[in-house]
């Protein structure tokens, strides 16, 4: 297997083989998900029903479950795709959309952590509640600076043994031992709705294209959102404009630049 | 508690403290009705399921309840969310889309008027024929102009003590007693799908920030629609680029901009 | 009944009575799918829940089925709309995305076969797959040219009595006796997700504005989207600036300039 060292590496790697990505996601994310998917060089498919998720969780090269619009079917989907995934020996990314708000949503959590995902990605509020702390989210935003997710990001990390990213204005990623700063991004990008989401995505593209490096793919997946988002910022007027100016900078954003701009440095 | 007493007032309010909205809308709507919230300046959560749509309502600061794609599923959610709105004293908006379609529609929303919305916002089609009369709706289309809607939204108003709005070129919205015309916004969009889904959202995050004048925070919301599709509507060439002009005037509108150029009439 | 015989004398008589297209959709599609509907000048209704998709198709001029996100619950809705719309002499479409991946997606489109599609729209790897031949299809793309799917195409269109359309880099459309070729678009479409799903949909609508030539409509709506993807590419930097630009062109598009541009050959 080829070394791909960084994340300019990986990037190019998925293009050339494009991954196929089970995407478990939310009503609000599938559309721009899958268009970020897409644009980045993916191949995105929006299987979540519990009639096939498992099933096609053996097709795919790699498996994203995010709770955003969570339903006692759609759980029953998401623990089959990522049974089937993790017996498979596929990587597969849990995005736990403020589970803290509710009942269900915490159990749905619970359950799916016992199931191992590779790699765990929430906002600061989602990491602390995660880890037991005290977070002050409110609905599905964050309410709280990634610094203070830092420790509950190691913590988690080492309990579930799988990578955490936690995403904001400095992205956070450990796997427990080593962890990073990214920085990068726009203001704007929480004016978009569901971007989180498709980051999670994305994610999951790049843990398809280099299994044997998860973090190094967590890390490749998070700088070419960041480095695509301040691409996307230079023309955007506002969060309308961003959008799609987004997409057309992750389709033209290439290996050497992003290794060029990344801003990744030990934390 | 400060009064608010313009649009632009209302406007300002809501930025200075987001409200949290749940959003129970259409699988068409999802994105770009968050996406509204989130340049308006409030905090969207599409949370809809039976599951938990009841606890939700209890953390949200106003609901909205849309029947574009109804399951009989959804129908207890939306049901256990209008019942934990109402015991719990926050306002909830009810957008009947296409009511008078299929007896299914007709059978929900007369269980949900049942439970009392606060606000109910439909285009002409719908209000006529929520209060009895003929309407010429066809599918989620209006077929009647909003001034043949008065006399029902009047009517009904009453008959609901609830706040009505009757979307379209010329807005109207009656609390019974008091009434106003609003206009404003572009011919561009009714050609752009789910916006008046989203602004049914935009009148649950008003509500949410005024509930001690729920006349006054609707004709806000309809007047902050009104004034950003303008804007929007000055560089557009078509539905796309007004779509996301939209979002880019939403986020730049001003209070100072509303209140100067917002153009409500007694009726 | 006026004679439609190009694909811009079609297009005219679609905006002059816009045709109420019952589409039922993957949640992917929802968004795009009813913006090119409108943009076109058709008047969506995305109307699947089993409790009034049957109700729903006796009010529609046309039906669109696609199975992009499946389940149980839906294909009782689907199979109801597609049992009304036969019954009462109503086109209707389907698109078989994926049908190859799944034994679930399999047997729910061997059940709507059943039911005899007016017209199925599909990528070559589909309809090679629908034809019993060897696809090379992952996940939701295609991995065969649409040269290769000819022969399946016109096999399946014999078999079914049904228009067959294969779409991609150029189109292929027959009844099994006709066949033509269909040039335009752009590299960038593929790269925007749900557009096939949404041309599925527009091809409903042609339909139920030219029910008594359903293969004349075929190629005026493939038409229309090939030209709306030409001029849309000019001036698009990448997938994002392309989507809304494509809106845009849809919209701009008149009947003169279609027919005058379209280029169609028997094949």
């Amino acid at each position: 297997m080829q070394t791909k060292t960084t994340p300019g590496a990986m990037l190019k790697a998925m293009r050339e083989k494009p991954p196929l990505v089970q995407c478990i996601t939310n009503y609000v994310a599938m559309n721009i998900a899958a268009n970020v998917l897409l644009a980045a060089g993916a191949s995105p498919a929006m299987v979540h029903a519990a009639e096939e998720a498992g099933e096609f969780a053996g097709i795919a090269s790699a498996l994203t479950i995010n709770i955003g619009t969570l339903s006692t079917q759609w759980i029953d989907g998401m623990q089959a795709a990522a049974k089937a995934a993790t017996s498979a020996g596929k990587p597969w990314v849990l995005d736990p959309v403020a589970h803290y708000a509710t009942a269900f949503r915490r159990n749905a959590v619970a359950d799916l952590l016992a199931l191992r995902p590779t790699v765990i990605r929430g906002n600061a509020s989602e990491i602390i509640a995660l880890a037991g702390g005290e977070s002050r989210g409110q609905g599905v935003d964050s309410r709280d600076p990634v610094k203070q997710a830092e420790g509950s990001a190691r913590w988690l990390a080492e309990r579930q043994r799988a990578v955490v990213a936690v995403t904001g204005a400095v992205d956070f990623v450990t796997d427990g031992e080593r962890a990073v700063r990214i920085e990068g991004g726009s203001a704007l990008m929480p004016q978009v709705t569901a971007l989180g989401c498709s980051l999670t995505c994305l994610v999951g593209a790049f843990a398809a294209t280099a299994p044997e490096d998860i973090f190094g793919a967590t890390v490749a997946a998070l700088s070419t959102f960041a480095i695509a988002g301040e691409e996307a910022a230079l023309g955007a007027a506002g969060p309308g404009s961003f959008s799609w100016r987004f997409l057309d900078a992750l389709a033209a954003l290439d290996a050497e630049t992003l290794d060029a701009r990344a801003r990744i440095s030990a934390a």
